[in-house]
């Protein structure tokens, strides 16, 4: 059965053991069978307290260094398969976390392995251009064939600019949607010289006091521009300078979804009512005209806030209304979880909004948007090296195989089964977990106080599960896109052992 | 002579040949030579216009996509060799430019492509984790080792945060300042419930509204915080939002220097009591405190502009008075170019800055900066990737070939030699250029007008070499650290065969 569903990763095992499967005693046999994939473990084993004592003596070598209050342990990633992690102590952890949902096809999958093993890759990785001025000679086609390709590139979005991470892909978009008002409040008009000079010292009318409207809740990036359309949790922001721009409420629905729809309708309205009512307000009394919308099509960091199809149809509609450009934040649904290559697919928009950004699961960072919004000017959006070819190397890989495994299907049913599941257990112990919710594999649930949650999530570690938190009382799952039904059994056993101790 | 100089170059030579040599002929007898490195041609060819027919064609491909105005040409990175650049056209050109500044060693050294050639680092690189969370167990060890290590590390910097690129390095380290002066402003007392809130919607207290100060003419990114520091063209900010942050002179100084040392050191003293009236300004008037200042050890993108020792010194004894830190931007001038391994090293300071950034030749962004600016919290300085192991390997590649070859040493010499016989070529075309100016290989010149500094920028280009302009008049080189006597020669053959003509 696995051998149906995953072809490649039968066809290249060889290849893949051969690096790293070291630790894992493995057969051909086993791997045809709906069970771990090629070159994992049967099950999670865990030998010593989590961090264990290589990662506690490692982590105080790190400390003095730098701030490591956020690491959890150490990792062998040479030995780490699929989607175990395995770490420095030998525990070997099922990880429904995969590095803050950045690891697509978890650990040393044999396509990643094999594109950086091609000579031809490695010269790419050893010659970083900057792509703004000399890009090499496959850069067009690369660009056509992977990110811009036909399921790839969200529909109608067929201009595309490559960057580094979330953060600075969502600051470009910023600038982006910046250059783009400024040019249609200008109708065509050249720069004034008063403009020219004034932008030089950060004073408007070079320096337009515009805005960046956004969610509480949202998590958008943590540079100062990105930052200041942040509001998940006030450890990020402390301290740090903003600025002023509106943040409407995002909605807070009651679950199970089915038996509030009322309620959760009355929820969009009065959140939709409050976008309007500071568009006006940013725009009359605040004078700092909201130029863009910022929002992610699942609230991740903030807590997996899902919204309604036509809460975001809508926001649309809102945003089109005020001539306001609408940036949809892919950065963590994008490329598969959902079991779409986007999230924001399962709206059902009107049109496609105004721009997307992407990073994470995709490998490299940058945004797609609109023909208008294209910059007039060269170097308005611009750094040394606008992306990276050698993420867009393994990007490609990631999409060929996806493509291959049918991997967007395997989220939408591996999720769907999941989710089933999760909402039965909720039922057992609706005392403790309540309003699972999600999208493919894209999926959390929410525990009944913070100090549970956290109890839960250490728990998880003992028997093996790496999991991750989300906003003050969610757990996460963000596995890889090869994560199946064995592993949702493997981790639902040992989420229900937790909830009945 | 260029064996003792290069002895890796010449040891490895043969598997770099193997892998990219393909288009030129060369002899281990010549490369014994002071002439080209191993694998090199003798000197530039040029057979096309530039760009020629193949780079417009796909040009007009890449155009369809996104805004092309600021692409050259198109490069054929598996022929590009040693200091020669490549094109698709077949225009073989003398790279005094480098990708703006990023490539430390040229194209294809062997050196680096041997690393990515082994499987463990091919592991690294497809296992890209999360730094902040679970840092792979070599991480210390290569912490302390690469970025760390004796000579390699500016002296007292002790600790390290890695980021991503230039941007968002400079945008990490402002947080960082923030962090720390907030944190001293308020005495160890916990954050207030006010503080808390507040940050949450970008209002004060919680979103203080403190600044970095920075300098007319100065480049330190592109993002929204960073931009608000960057003054160098105004096509780089207008109709993007700013912070209302100060902005102080720095030095433009009369050449040559020997000449004007008394108005060159009045012009020192004009921008320091302009500091510090800004620091009083904004402190006590505008109510938005400096927490840091950021400087550019050299201004380049600005001009290449220079500013003395004293100036460095006094700058750093008036931040210290008024508690505020000072971050020195060593993203274009640190790893080599300038004959020492952070530019700031030329200046004897009194004590190491408070911070100080990188990226490009570095291969990884990040910043250095002294033990009592690490965050006393975690998840403040944060985010996905924290930086990329993949990057890190390539540093300790190119760093271990800087020592062994000497690299440092030969950009001193190397600059020494180009600086003199430019500066013979200034009074000998007195009419034309003017304040030939650097340290190491890190030099540029005044042409007479803009017209003038784009006409020699493109007749270069037809006589084989790649230059790079910066600020409105300059031409800057900004060659690898293994550009010797030889390019320099067939640079300054081709200059003054334009300047003659």
């Amino acid at each position: 059965m696995l051998f149906k569903r995953f072809p490649s990763l039968l066809r290249n095992q060889s290849f893949g053991r051969r690096i790293v499967c070291t630790v894992f005693e493995t057969t051909p046999e086993r791997c045809l069978t709906s069970g771990p994939l090629p070159g994992e473990p049967n099950k999670p084993s865990v030998l010593t307290e989590i961090p264990g004592p290589t990662s506690t003596r490692l982590l105080k070598e790190l400390s003095d260094v730098q701030q490591t209050g956020s690491v959890q342990l150490f990792a062998d990633y040479a030995k780490s398969i699929g989607n175990y992690l395995v770490d420095v102590d030998g525990n070997t952890l099922l990880d429904v976390y995969m590095q803050i949902s950045s690891m697509p096809l978890g650990y040393n999958h044999p396509a990643m392995l094999g594109a950086l093993a091609d000579p031809a890759n490695q010269i790419i990785l050893a010659n970083r251009p900057a792509l703004g001025v000399f890009p090499g000679k496959d850069w067009p086609n690369k660009l056509r064939d992977v990110l811009l390709k036909k399921g790839v590139a969200p529909a109608g979005l067929t201009q595309i600019t490559t960057m580094m991470c979330g953060s600075c892909s969502n600051e470009n978009a910023f600038k982006n949607i910046f250059l783009w008002y400024a040019a249609k409040k200008r109708h065509g008009a050249p720069f004034t010289k008063e403009e020219m000079e004034s932008c030089m010292i950060n004073q408007s009318p070079g320096s337009p006091r515009y805005s960046i409207m956004s969610f509480k809740g949202a998590f958008h990036g943590r540079t100062l521009g990105s930052l200041s359309t942040t509001h998940s949790k006030y450890i990020h922001k402390i301290d740090v300078p903003a600025f002023d721009w509106p943040i409407a409420s995002f909605p807070e629905y009651k679950y199970p979804l089915e038996q509030n729809t009322r309620e959760n309708q009355q929820e969009d309205q009065r959140c939709l009512a409050e976008v309007e009512d500071l568009i006006a307000k940013y725009d009359t009394q605040k004078k700092i005209p909201v130029a863009g919308i910022i929002i992610e099509p699942i609230q991740s960091e903030g807590g997996d806030n899902h919204a309604s199809p036509e809460f975001f149809q809508q926001l649309q509609r809102i945003a089109k209304k005020h001539g306001i450009a609408l940036l949809i934040d892919e950065v963590q649904t994008g490329g598969g979880p959902t079991g779409k290559m986007w999230c924001h697919e399962h709206f059902n928009l009107d049109s496609p909004p105004e721009v997307v950004t992407f990073s994470k699961k995709m490998q490299i960072g940058g945004y797609y948007h609109l023909p208008e919004l294209k910059p007039k000017q060269a170097y308005q959006v611009f750094n040394t090296w606008m992306g990276d070819p050698g993420k867009l190397l393994l990007l490609e890989v990631v999409l060929d195989v996806i493509k291959r495994d049918n991997l967007l299907e395997n989220a939408s049913r591996v999720g769907d089964y999941t989710l089933k599941q999760l909402i039965s257990m909720e039922n057992e112990f609706s005392n403790q977990i309540s309003a699972t919710r999600g999208r493919g594999t894209f999926i959390a649930f929410s525990c009944s106080s913070a100090k549970l949650r956290d109890e839960i999530v250490k728990k998880l570690h003992s028997k093996g599960i790496q999991a991750g938190g989300c906003g003050s009382v969610s757990i996460r799952l963000r596995p890889a896109l090869t994560f199946t039904e064995y592993h949702t059994d493997i981790f639902l056993d040992a989420l229900r052992s937790i909830l009945k101790g």
